[in-house]
């Protein structure tokens, strides 16, 4: 056969991408279905599969088969397939077994004792346990820089955004630095001009679910092959075949759980018309954590908070919560639409959002090239949240830099992606725009249609045929700039 | 070390058993929350985990240690432990790949057809795939009976209650059958004689939960290491940290969801007290269908359609249903002690019950054996079920030999455990009020600890340890015997 080795590579990946199944549904069951006593023999199984799948992966004969697959004759999918398999073999293999099981508990520890030190604002006791997570992350980091020829903290950027570079993120940045913070402070003021009711709650559950099922309908989601489901950390898990999207309620807050589903809908509808033909291989999966991000934001900013949007999910919350003062037509815009600083980057708006996570990239950039130290970083973060936003988190590190998890397992680079992602969607909602005339008005009559289509033609079908450069530049004519981003905020809140 | 051979077994073990919680889970899942979308991808999912499980069960090396170990120096449970480990791998390593695969084959497909074809009454139909699942069972029945030694029918019967034979059920149900037609005959005689108010529906589904789940508690249930949820078929799933059990609701039946829910309460209880000092060794697990079977009857028959477990049943539900005629004690009571020989099994109670299960012995024995054929079916059943419980089956296929779908993927061997069950649950039953002076009294008031903790104690803790003519012994004095069944039906019916 004259493609022999990439057909083993082929039965590989898929028989990789089954297990890969089973550890996405077992996961999906733990954060929303499975009783506490069940945690430990859980997590043994999980672990017991990961060795099993990154044993597969860096199998000596996997290397031997991408060496003598490149000069095997190939297609053009077969090819982009075939350079994915090399991406994720070199990912996995990079690491000795002892970094990754060292990194993986130190993750563990500092995760689970932060449970804890969070509350207490303990940063004594956290620091101690982020310090070896840190330590081994740039081990890893130096290890994946050698192999890469670039800067360690290009290295773990690059896991989540293939071909993403620190220096293309600070001019991106730079120019969001540029004339974001000026654009903040006048939107706060307009703002401060203006009334808000806020809805009165309490808004039952299972009204707020059949409210968020309504809303998935509306947005296309295929409930032959996903559901809905509570965890207390919302997510996008599951399988193409079956995705599986999660909410949390609060019964005095409508909105906050409606707008996790709009913007879980997006990370799954990618998901869900990501191509079948190459289903189980690399090629067939999502472009990158970015795009994913730009998918749901797309979704829950662009078209979800819109004005047109806006008029259209409001019957349905009439329907179900009746016609209070904070429903009026005005008001229920305006409230979606408010912008208000705060320490807190997961309850951000859109216009503030920017900030936590440019924040963030600044001090894990200087602390995996080895620039700074876990002790520099609330200073730094006092310094530049008040920069940024105008707020103080000296001594208060519960709201500072111990507010989330991120960093505890050690998942530096990821944090670029939120703004990457919500940039994407600005200029691909810009590009839609100019390909679809008419398109502002059938969002008013509620017809997406032309608009999901446009995205499965651009984005969705692609899984990750091209580089994120070409696919961006294939949907909207340009490479990733911050112009629409502005653009798109200029528009709506000034 | 000494017992090296014996370490290395008891680490692939616990791989194993890591393999076979994702695999439970993901079974679960498929049957309780899975969209049909993600079918066919869960299917091929959990086949190639099933077909890595084969291959490190019957790894050469496996077989290897399995030998040396013999002569290890082991104490009494890791002796137990190495007797079960050598059961499974002979189990697995005596069919060809090529066998597993085609019976695989052959089963989804007549159980798919089977779906169809019952509704339409279909035999010719039907009978044309059971030919060919026959066929590769017999082929697994000779292989499995020239390694052991014995009748290929008895081959089958060992997968399922290890040490069972068919000469020793033949002994048990030819006493079954000198007795209980006539009992049955009785029962239904004399309540002819009686009056019943059925219940009078509907009853709202989640309140139908909450009785179910307030009945769990009452029987112990932990729900810190388990589940109640909704599927077609009831079942109880999951892995003993985490048991996972299902129950199916009808508006109009109250009471068939929660004697389901006590019934797999029974088997749940048992899984949730198996040895944990042993966990992911084949020593501890449950010990054999049978045997849990006679748990799930213990709670269902013994315990729950008793006159003093019905009378604190009924507070709890006259508090959700209010007190309709059909809710006086006197009717709870014979209303759920109704005996109604029927055409269909999973509907029986238990009085007419084992009919269904030596009708089927004696026909899958037969047919397994050589003795008939698959054309020979429909006219047995009738013939059978005419002598047992005077109903003519003739013709009338999808209330016969067709009603279930034990048959359409090979399971021959397994139906005797209902009526073994049942038997094992009589006769521990009687051994327990033996041993607990005041257990009626204790049961007539609610407090079950005592009778659970004799569970614990005599059937639970132990796991596969000793053999199920051993574990019965030792927990009652004697070896089975159909006394106490029969004792127990007369007791309760006549």
């Amino acid at each position: 056969m004259e493609n022999n080795n990439y057909q083993q590579l082929t039965r590989t990946f898929q028989r990789l991408s089954r297990f890969s199944h089973l550890s996405s549904i077992a996961s999906w069951d733990m954060f929303t279905m499975m009783p506490p006593g069940g945690s430990a023999a859980r997590g043994e199984a999980l672990a017991e599969l990961s060795v099993l799948q990154h044993q597969i992966l860096t199998d000596k004969k996997v290397g031997e088969w991408l060496d003598a697959a490149q000069s095997e004759n190939l297609n053009d999918v077969e090819q982009a397939n075939l350079r994915e398999m090399q991406r994720h073999y070199q990912q996995a293999s990079l690491l000795p077994e002892a970094l990754v099981e060292a990194k993986s508990l130190a993750g563990s520890k500092c995760e689970h004792a932060w449970r804890t030190q969070r509350p207490a604002n303990d940063w004594q006791g956290f620091s101690a346990n982020l310090k070896e997570v840190v330590k081994l992350s740039r081990e890893e980091a130096r290890l994946r820089a050698e192999a890469k020829g670039c800067t360690p903290y290009d290295a773990l950027l690059d896991i989540f955004e293939p071909d993403m570079t620190s220096a293309r993120l600070d001019v991106l940045f730079a120019d969001l630095k540029s004339w974001l913070p000026q654009l903040l402070a006048q939107v706060v003021e307009k703002q401060a001009q203006q009334s808000f009711v806020p809805p009165q709650g309490p808004f039952p559950i299972a009204t707020q679910r059949e409210l968020g099922l309504e809303t998935m309908t509306m947005l296309g989601f295929d409930f032959n092959g996903g559901r809905l489901d509570v965890s207390a950390h919302p997510f996008c898990g599951g399988v193409p075949e079956d995705v599986r999207i999660t909410t949390r309620y609060d019964e005095e807050d409508l909105l906050s759980a409606l707008f996790g589903v709009v913007h879980e809908t997006g990370h799954a509808r990618y998901e869900q018309n990501l191509p079948r033909t190459w289903q189980g291989q690399p090629v067939a999966l999502a472009r990158s954590t970015a795009i994913h991000e730009s998918q749901s934001l797309f979704f829950e900013m662009q078209l979800g908070r819109s004005n047109a949007f806006l008029k259209k999910l409001l019957p349905a919350v009439h329907q179900r919560f009746g016609s209070q003062a904070a429903f009026s037509e005005e008001n229920f815009i305006a409230w979606n639409q408010r912008v208000k600083p705060g320490y807190i980057r997961v309850d951000a708006d859109e216009v503030s959002y920017p900030a936590h996570v440019v924040l963030r990239y600044e001090i894990e950039r200087a602390l995996i090239n080895g620039d700074i130290e876990v002790d520099d970083i609330p200073a730094l973060w006092d310094e530049k949240m008040q920069a940024w936003l105008g707020l103080s988190t000296k001594d208060n590190y519960r709201n500072g830099c111990m507010q989330d998890i991120h960093w505890t397992d050690g998942g530096f680079g990821y944090f670029p992606s939120y703004t990457l992602g919500a940039m994407y969607a600005a200029q691909l909602f810009h590009a839609a725009r100019n390909a679809l005339p008419g398109l502002d008005s059938a969002i008013a009559e509620g017809d997406f249609s032309a608009l999901f289509d446009w995205l499965r033609q651009n984005i969705w079908q692609h899984g990750s045929r091209f580089s994120t450069s070409q696919l961006i530049q294939q949907a909207t004519g340009e490479d990733l700039n911050s112009a629409y981003f502005r653009q798109h905020l200029t528009s709506r809140y000034l």
